[in-house]
């Protein structure tokens, strides 16, 4: 299986200290290590790091520790090849464009069935499920709304979306727009939301602390969801099986009914 | 205006030694400082790092610098802004999927009209009028062919779009889906093949030299394309206004009637 991260802000921040921790499992702390990426959200634009060397000692992870990028939507995967080879076409997040908007998707899971394509506009390059899935997502969204549609219709047919390709396996991911992040669970996600009055976390895979009240102002609020909790002294929420959350400003909001 | 940068190789191939002398056009040697972008195609899937600060100086050139990716079609761009703000949604290359494969496009010109987008399923994320211009070919191209065109056919349609988008503008550019690269040059592109017998090269933009005889063997071929010859002691070709050549394993095919 895989690992996800995934964060979510009122103003943008870097990740920079939970992906320390992150990137340890990609070899190090855990067996992770088909490769791994990390996208990050910007002026409307994003950009994408990949490589398919394991996180722990990637060059590019090493760029993306020492380079703090701030951005208000983050999602990022390390990598234990089930379907498709270790290439990069097969590395996480997945990029593609609709209704002038970039969406970024990483996913945990194994899927038995394929969905449709539905000779839809959107064609997986790679040979992941999980990058089929994504495309199939996609070519549903754009056939189901003739513009793009408010961040409550979108939740609620990303969570039609979800439930159905659930039966078929194991589907945690994270999607972004960049104005939200969905985050759905099957088997395996957690959340942590900080903001003030903030305190010290301590990294899980690796001895090293922050204190978050000097690096931020009473203002921000920053949402960290991962498969597994990256800190070991923060109260982490165990999201449900089949709940999809829709982060927006760093507050989860509940799946749609 | 910008600069452009392309390789297109028989063996993949990392472009560290050009790369050098380019991105030091980026704010130190010339003035393209308002952001800069490369993008290799790897195994079927491609990377692209993008920084809105100078190449010269950016985090993200060092890596690119430090870490020799070997790839067969990679495109490069630095930018200074004509139309459209500094931001990462403004930074070229662009990426698109298309048939099931990335798409990757980069501009140096700027265009009086911006083409109809024909309510085509490709749109512009960010306010360039590269990244519409790029949008509205592959809009055209996925209307024009049913099905992934051969290359021969594909040549035939990209010269026919450049042909057209050129009477509004200087339209230099670079494409690539990984298979080949498209090189259309309006006012200014230059390219040298490198085959054996390889001989000592030397950057224009730094007292950088390199033997590729020490670095290759004798089947490699290596086209390298640049909107201003890179090196100083090697013969580089001018392409004639309203050229589009395809370059296919380091070798340009001619402009189709």
């Amino acid at each position: 299986m895989c690992q996800l991260l995934g964060m979510n802000c009122n103003v943008p921040t870097d990740i920079v200290f939970s992906f320390e921790g992150f990137r340890r499992r990609g070899g190090e702390t855990d067996e992770h290590a088909d490769g791994w990426g990390i996208a990050f959200f910007e002026d409307g634009g994003c950009r994408v790091f990949l490589d398919y060397l394991p996180s722990s000692i990637s060059p590019v992870a090493d760029l993306v520790k020492n380079y703090p990028i701030q951005s208000r939507n983050v999602i990022a995967h390390i990598r234990k090849a089930t379907q498709g080879a270790v290439s990069l076409a097969n590395t996480h997040p997945f990029q593609r464009e609709l209704w002038g908007r970039y969406w970024l998707f990483a996913h945990n899971g194994n899927l038995a069935e394929r969905p449709s394509l539905d000779d839809g506009r959107f064609t997986p390059v790679g040979s992941t499920d999980s990058e089929h899935a994504f495309c199939a997502l996609l070519n549903q969204l754009s056939r189901h709304f003739g513009e793009p549609p408010s961040l409550a219709d979108l939740h609620g047919a990303v969570a039609d979306y979800a439930g159905t390709l659930s039966r078929s396996g194991t589907f945690n991911f994270l999607l972004s727009d960049g104005r939200a992040l969905f985050a759905h669970c099957s088997t395996d996600l957690f959340y942590v939301v900080r903001e003030s009055p903030f305190s010290t976390a301590h990294l899980s895979d690796a001895d090293v602390s922050i204190d978050f009240a000097r690096v931020t102002t009473p203002r921000d609020r920053v949402a960290v969801i991962a498969t597994r909790p990256l800190t070991d002294n923060e109260d982490w929420t165990r999201m449900r099986s089949g709940e999809l959350l829709c982060f927006v400003d760093g507050m989860p909001r509940p799946s749609p009914i």
